[in-house]
């Protein structure tokens, strides 16, 4: 398949056959990463592969016990990284400033650039993936089952392995939702009523005011699925452990 | 050309010929940025197309003057974004929670992912591009000169148009500087060494140091191209950008 279809067909997978991903398929979607554009050429990012069952069964339980990642054969944590870059440094007469937040901002940057290729990569390969959200809600439970030092923090998590499921595409808002020329336009009344038509109609959407017993899609989300008093925690969480992990002191 | 080669033949691009990117080949690109794996398909981030010769000189300044940005037929802002979401959730009588750090992470995650499709689909056609890390050190000014509203910032952007250069592949680490096995491998010195040891004897590497005038390549790093004081100095700015365009609130 062409990279554009390749792109183009892209669903998250999530449910998985046990089939193991072949060796010489995951050094190609992990090469693919490390040829993404990164930061000053300074790969100021880490990937963490983990395939053992135990470690991925507690994985598991991180990520809200979404069953995909049990039965995903990988799971990849994908880390703002400036440990190694640091220790270089430190070992040739170089005082690194790099604990701050524009650090934070680059390194992430570059984890999540090579988990893209990645992702594509595996797609290419037949595989499907899913990301997993769940991977800064609980980046302080991942970095201690898998001894992620000072210097590192989660930024996004995938499960990679052979599809059991053939989803539809998702749907999308049109592209003039996302999309700006020039500068920004920013949205009428109408306009917004415009773009979530669509997506307010279908069918599904009515079963979910119903499941959900909300008045309208966008309850769904503020109600039930991502509701502030969770943003928040998750929020506080997230800011205590970036700067636990080094990333918002001012390089002194 | 197929999709693993189109990702492992990126090189990033800083001379352009000034041949229009066709309309096609535009919408190409975008649609790959659309179908990108997102937040709970939320879709927080946004994509700001300038083509215009005027704004791109203006772009050109705050990316540090780099002559890419001007020659380069096309300029994409890519932005993390809840306004349209937060539009959407008030009109639907639905309070949302979204401007806080943990939506910042899932925005940009969203700008991110939608940005390296962008790029892989961009190259796909033969384009080139390049990311400009200047992005997020200036984003105050890009905020102004492309009206982005409140509830909208910038983590990267990239310029794309036809090469006019064919730059060699640039160097990497060796894979195992960035690829961890189960659980992640602190390095000793040793480690360090080994991993950095062709990239420092490399001609390159000594031109380099005679070119700054330093004893080290990694003081090339820490004392030219990324010092503490400019460190400091984009955080604090980026920070205070954070809490003003609305993501460093709590939830209110």
């Amino acid at each position: 398949m062409n990279t554009i279809d390749t792109i183009l067909n892209h669903r998250s997978i999530r449910k998985y056959k046990p089939d193991p991903v072949p060796e010489n398929v995951l050094n190609d979607m992990l090469n693919a990463g490390i040829r993404a554009s990164n930061t000053g050429n300074m790969q100021v990012y880490s990937m963490i592969v983990t395939r053992d069952e135990a470690l991925r069964k507690q994985l598991c339980g991180f990520h809200f016990g979404q069953k995909m990642v049990e039965q995903a054969p990988v799971h990849i944590t994908f880390c703002a990284d400036i440990n190694r870059f640091n220790k270089w440094c430190r070992m040739r007469k170089a005082e690194p400033g790099y604990d701050n937040l524009l650090w934070f901002v680059n390194a992430a940057i570059d984890a999540l650039l090579a988990s893209q290729n990645v992702c594509v990569a595996a797609e290419a390969h037949g595989l499907g993936i899913c990301y997993l959200g769940t991977a800064t809600y609980n980046a302080d439970k991942i970095i201690e089952l898998l001894d992620i030092p000072h210097g590192v923090i989660p930024v996004a998590a995938i499960v990679a392995g052979y599809p059991d499921d053939n989803p539809p595409l998702t749907d999308r808002l049109p592209m003039e939702a996302v999309v700006h020329y020039e500068k920004y336009q920013d949205y009428s009344n109408e306009a917004i009523s415009a773009l979530y038509a669509e997506r307010e109609s279908q069918e599904f959407t009515k079963n979910l005011l119903i499941e959900n017993n909300v008045e309208t899609l966008a309850q769904v989300f503020t109600e039930r699925r991502y509701a502030t008093k969770d943003n928040v925690f998750f929020s506080e969480k997230y800011l205590g452990l970036l700067k636990k992990q080094g990333f918002l002191n001012h390089g002194e």
